[in-house]
């Protein structure tokens, strides 16, 4: 049973298409590095019952994590911890060590000048009741971290920049404290010459034999005005390197061979 | 009360990190230009419970569609159309319809070679009772589509150039009939010199005099190396485009204004 983990994605932008959700891309592929796995990605509007409705669903799946981007800024649409303390059924109070962590950076970031702690300053600091504030290395806003039951939850920032940072620095080590060093191994197989359908049965086939390694075909090419072909994505999750290592390169041994058999061509080596 | 949307993105490598979800931010921008709106999309594995439950939880939410992607081709974890059936307690049958699709699209490709039609190629004729097949104009499978009370679904392939084709002569006419010429309109400004937690009772201020604009703030700049700055997207949906533009315009003005009042700059127009 691996380290199930949940992303979700806060902000207008993402549902007007405005902006690629690239933060959910590089989280998810910084947790699956790590071992574990992510179950589903959500994205939802700057809206406090749709946040708050998404964090109760999440958390009645009961995944080991939870980790929320965006809507923790100064503007009146940053509503992801009022969100939490909803869900949560706690109230928002304003966090002593989130608040000297919002007056050092403006400290730190204007050294000669007195910042005044306004409303949209201090309610960077106001966090759920429960939870604790996370070091945001290179922004203002503390990010967030509340254990509710099983799940632990994570609130990053929306700019890549600082999800990215704290997600290094807090997230990325208490999952990897819970995968216990698991271990994820992939490979790609580019295969030209057979279409996806007569390839199906051969992917049968190989699972059946390799239960532990997931393939995944794509059909790529035409789409970028290249020769059609397809890639071939072998993953597994083992305890050790060597097993997950040799897993992944048995199947794709035993495919190129199969693939190989019927007169289509490889042209990435397995 | 505008059209609302809902996007299912269904695919492993989705949640892998290998592949950024470019087709929920490709349609999520469509919709949104159909003057309709997103609001949720939600990223599954190739699992069949999790996919119909996902279908299942966004048709409560009864929204006008609900626009699924990936999971209809021929291989083993193509598994959306037997979870919309399950979602829907329907039985999976071969459509007649869908299967001459499937025929002519191979005679098409392939004129000089008989296709036999294996259990694979069959697979893509197989739709959820009470659906009907709609034509693929560059690939092989079939899209769906099924109305379930208030919310018809589509469910397009998840490689991007089907997805779109489909979108296109499909899916997308159907919304702009629900929408009625609903219009959408935007605008951005680019701020610098003032920090997001000094905008905010700006622009709280702003859409309190335009309530129909909606503004967000996206700081920006020092991620990407250049000077930071904030943009700042101002939108709306309205019966006509000139109410809309002059909805957006008007908030943009009334921003700028008060903008330059506090000494910060404009560097695109308002």
């Amino acid at each position: 049973m691996p380290c199930i983990v949940e992303i979700l994605s806060v902000g207008n932008e993402l549902l007007l298409g405005n902006t690629v959700n690239t933060n959910a891309s590089w989280i998810a592929a910084r947790v699956t590095s790590l071992g574990a796995a992510v179950s589903r990605i959500t994205t939802v509007p700057d809206n406090l019952k749709e946040i708050s409705h998404a964090i109760r669903e999440s958390l009645r799946r009961k995944p080991d994590f939870l980790i929320t981007t965006g809507g923790i800024g100064p503007t009146f649409d940053d509503m992801t911890l009022k969100a939490v303390a909803r869900a949560l059924k706690v109230p928002l109070r304003v966090d002593r060590i989130a608040l000297a962590m919002v007056r050092e950076h403006y400290a730190r970031r204007f050294p000669n000048r007195r910042i005044s702690l306004t409303q949209p300053r201090l309610k960077m600091a106001r966090i759920p009741a429960r939870a604790k504030p996370v070091r945001n290395p290179v922004g203002t806003a503390p990010a967030v971290r509340v254990t509710v039951k099983e799940t632990q939850v994570f609130c990053l920032p929306g700019v890549p920049k600082e999800a990215k940072a704290i997600f290094r620095e807090s997230a990325s080590k208490a999952i990897l404290a819970k995968t216990g060093g698991m271990i994820f191994a992939e490979k790609w197989l580019r295969v030209q010459g057979i279409m996806e359908s007569s390839l199906a049965p051969i992917i049968d086939q190989i699972m059946a034999k390799w239960p532990k390694v997931y393939i995944k075909s794509h059909p790529r090419g035409v789409e970028a005005g290249g020769r059609p072909h397809i890639d071939l994505h072998f993953s597994t999750r083992a305890q050790n390197s060597e097993g997950a290592e040799r897993a992944v390169l048995g199947a794709s041994r035993d495919l190129a061979r199969q693939i190989r058999n019927v007169g289509a061509r490889i042209s990435l080596k397995a």
